[in-house]
């Protein structure tokens, strides 16, 4: 497969570039009789969209969404929902330089290795534009999980930017909403906000980290073993532009434990089982244990910086490079809102993969 | 799908349980024509099986491959490669306790919430044995890659135990054969043995990382925006076994680094571009740049161990639980073929899917 | 999978209703490099349209498609390609009846079993207007085809009207074009204009036989044994709106033949083999032989018609039905610019599988 | 993908050669907690294996099969079931003489034109014993649907051989297993029987038409538009060996029939619609509408004969061949219970599917 599109039974397939007339994407096995609207999905895209602060991309995009198909008086119909979201301020001008030289550290001269050929505008294909799309596909796996799997919420939060960390005792989900950060801690939201700052007028960028958790998820979803819901997981955000690294629950730092440290104990609570912990991150042998799952992943800093680098061009002369136009300069903020549409979508396919294969056979402790 | 297989062009799907009579593979898709028997295979299985040092389990499987179809006169046919290996050591009675009590950090849980029913004898399909089925279709992919890219070198190395990493500087490939770690560091070496030696002892057991190169792998490998080539090394890894965490060259260090750090300059060597420095890991936008591929995974600790842990009964009943038989005490040690067995199958799977798509329609840098 | 989509490498989803507005596909998987345009695909859209002769419906829609991704500078840049049609002729008032009554024949009653809701609007997904979106991915598939395959040509015909069929004696491709019904035998499409005529005004319609052949193909394309090139041929016959039967080169009448008069005599030719005859329609054992490959597929009679029919409403209650709206008299007509791009995009999809898992070690016979 | 494997959630992989030490499959997909044994397989390999009756082929094989894993204390786990089968009585030296030239009619050709090598004994993969491996998955399949659709039965019959076809008035199932052709028409069966005799003392063989019917189906099964019900099922039935031709309920003769006497008319039966014909062959738009599904394929005759036909070999030259060995004068026969297994595979594959999208959002009519 060509492998523009994710998932099994709900399977996103996206199109679209940077700077071309539209991107969107084609939801195939969305669950019928799920209310939908184009304004379920708006506020999901306008979290995740470009020049809300001065910390993102001036790039100014409405990022509207038109429900094109699929949905029938206020409902989904089983059948395929094509989502479109217009580019509208496309500054094509703005990338004249970079369409002889690639970008160190950007997918220019792997797509012209691959491709022979490619739209050099705003990174084409390669641009976090296409997220909008996953963005808009989340907000219907959303939809359809509000009716599912009532109690299910998927949040995401920065939890680093550079060397500078969260304290996690401070961690307050009511903070995450109130700075330009996704960050739940507000002492260090503050402290990035000078070093951005700082950063933006540099022209340089900054890597972060970003963790996505999903409370109320049921146990048993995941399918081992290549389909493990660790896996997909790690595939679905690993996927995300600039992503150099997914972890989970204890993650890396499980390397460095032993197991009597590691396995989290386990004990009867009123309504299954519960956990003295959570380093597995809410998934054991690839199955959700029903703990709250978190995942994070690395985002990398942005390529497309005012510093000057050397590169060659496609005719291999050796050059320096400067990348003008509009760049975020920690791209990991907007990531945030696209790594919970990921969880979105990953965990809504797996509850239809386990309701297909498995149905009521599953095994319940009480 | 119920997705026991992976890959798209060579696909893989495996079988079998810890104690049943056998487990295996069948592999689809590798191309005909390539030279394959069963003594191309077995080395690397024989690197992979139990028991050949005091520090993994004391099971004892010689984990001889048989080859069933899809090799005629020496040679692959295009047909599907049924791969088996017998079981001949389970020793079932080891597993009694754990019928009906479920071990804090392991697959017994889920599975049975997922299934409602497991073959608990040796975690079943959950078992590290299913990573031998693995190995064996790596066998194959390196037998196809040895003669569609000549230069192409697959390697792996454990470069942190516990607490314990390797000093960078320190590495040594000639190293990595002659310690029962896979440690490219001589010095770590010995410290690792000590430490083991004492922890095994104790019935405790360890966390690892490793990581897997693959040099000489052509630019322009890779299927963005969802099979792009650091997303599929990072499903492969993580559906290993104990696989907690996966990163791509500076992996979470990305996290910390500004643009300016990060990005690898570009200039222009004999034969293609050459980099400053490889930040990337060898992949730029999801596809591969031609340098060395870098990929690293976490590893927790086993948690079949000695010590006892709380938990509960299939029944709901608090209780508590030591895990006699034989087990790893350091299960990253095996996963060092696995790791690079995934990596083999991985590219395979990406070269052809390229020239699939694409053929002799890429870029050259000249 | 949910599965609005078909191929492996070269893959299309489709999406869309017949009343809603627009509809279209995702071309995932065309090779990069390919001069393609709006004007490129248009021409077999024009073909398809419906209301350009009294024996089609007359529903007058412009089907114009635009490309919204994909291709950059004329050039297909190997990302997906998006098509869009827009629907301007919708009557939706033509289908207050059908709202709550189930025509027989046609699946609105099955779209309501499965999934308890339906855009009952012209048939909403199970409308005929969906393979716009199929015609137009043929156009893409048949782009590529012309530089990957120069010699492969790709043609339909009507072979059979009802109880009329064509004297295969009397084949004239030049006569395909030449009247309304894609038919090779010139007095046979006299014969059927008169008898279509009658049919169209007493409000009844009728079956058809269409038959698609391609020249030029390779040998070697199908992938053994599920992915048989028949096999796929038939997927995507019977994957038309009222096809009922397939069939491959001697097809049905192969079963009353013995083996003596079904095989084709292998001769030895100028440039490789040649057969006596091609019973078996170019394919053997799911492979292509380099002969024509010949499918054919029966169309049943639309079942929107005049005549009072018996059936039940949405509540169980018997009753009877008419349909008006505009309908297709025999809708086999406009079934063969679909089964000609449906046989464009098989054929692409297994050349680029070839090519991906075999390259350049087939056979040659010389 | 590389593609010997078929089904979405209930998925089966087969592999083996014709002359290999066996063949089997990995079924993917099955429900846990299912009642499963060999001997609950058995019986079904036991009514297609060879050498029953002077009218198939005189190779005698047990056409045994293992369970190696997915099975614990007589019930599925839900992890792969791999099947095997031992080949017990090849015989190479019959077919010295096909190693360089090709049967006319026969896969020889084209796998060698693919694959550039081919397992040239008794056919290789392209023999009909890979279906022994589709038999056994079958039989899965049915152990699975006698739990999970109590009143479904799935049966298959041959209905024409060669000129003679069977009178639908005489129809008797009980018939159909006390004849070695599986003829529900007693008169048919002896006058086939004589025919046969005389066909196979003269070296040759014949077509046939086998013919389908499950009964029981629920409504609602089938993926639209590209996993339509009759579309699965055409790819199934084309996928079997020799098989050139696939029809749905009147299938070929609809295209003779006008829509109002095409269309089977609704009815409120006690416990849902009931129609006053079955000319949809229980599959409307690719959703079954709880009749009957009835589907027909034909079978070309073999082409491994005793009557010398002209052909070329490997190098080119033309030379003529008679194929000795041990052949099915009518390879029909033995396809039914190859058909009966595909029906219980796609059926349970989707009844699956719609469990997993839709749950129990369907529409009941009452």
């Amino acid at each position: 497969m060509s492998i523009n599109g994710f998932g099994h039974l709900f399977r996103v397939t996206t199109w679209g570039e940077s700077h071309g007339p539209a991107l969107g994407c084609v939801v195939d096995g969305c669950p019928p009789g799920v209310a939908l609207s184009e304004a379920a999905i708006q506020p999901w895209l306008d979290a995740r969209k470009p020049g809300t602060s001065r910390f993102t991309t001036q790039r100014r995009e409405a990022d509207a969404v038109e429900i094109l198909s699929g949905v029938f008086e206020g409902r989904t119909t089983g059948t395929p929902i094509s989502l479109m979201i217009r580019n509208t301020d496309q500054r094509s001008k703005d990338y004249g330089d970079i369409a002889e030289k690639f970008r160190p550290g950007h997918a220019d001269i792997t797509y012209f290795q691959k491709y022979g050929i490619r739209d050099y505008r705003g990174g084409g294909r390669s641009s976090a534009r296409e997220t909008a799309a996953r963005v808009a596909a989340g907000g219907v796996a959303r939809a359809a999980l509000a009716e599912l799997v009532p109690g299910l919420r998927i949040r995401g939060a920065m939890v680093r930017m550079g060397a500078m960390a969260i304290d996690p005792a401070a961690w307050d989900w009511e903070e995450v909403g109130a700075n330009p950060f996704w960050c739940p801690d507000k002492g260090a939201a503050a402290d990035w906000a000078d070093y951005l700052d700082q950063l933006r007028k540099s022209g340089n960028s900054i890597g972060a980290v970003v963790e996505i958790r999903a409370e109320g998820v049921p146990p048993g979803l995941g399918a081992p073993v290549y389909g493990k819901l660790d896996t997909e997981i790690a595939a679905a955000m690993m996927s995300i532009n600039a992503v150099k690294g997914v972890e989970i629950g204890a993650g890396f730092a499980s390397a460095e434990l032993t197991g009597s440290e590691n396995a989290d104990e386990i004990f009867m609570g009123n309504d299954g089982p519960r956990y003295s912990s959570n380093h597995a991150g809410g998934i054991l042998g690839g199955i959700s244990t029903g703990q709250e799952i978190v995942a994070r992943f690395a985002v990398k800093p942005t390529s497309s910086i005012l510093t000057p680098r050397r590169t060659i061009t496609k005719s291999g002369e050796e050059t320096e490079i400067v990348t003008k136009g509009r760049h975020d300069p920690c791209v990991g903020i907007r990531a945030v809102p696209v790594g919970e549409a990921m969880m979105a979508c990953v965990l809504l396919d797996h509850l239809l993969l386990h309701r297909g294969q498995v149905g009521d056979r599953g095994g319940r402790i009480a």
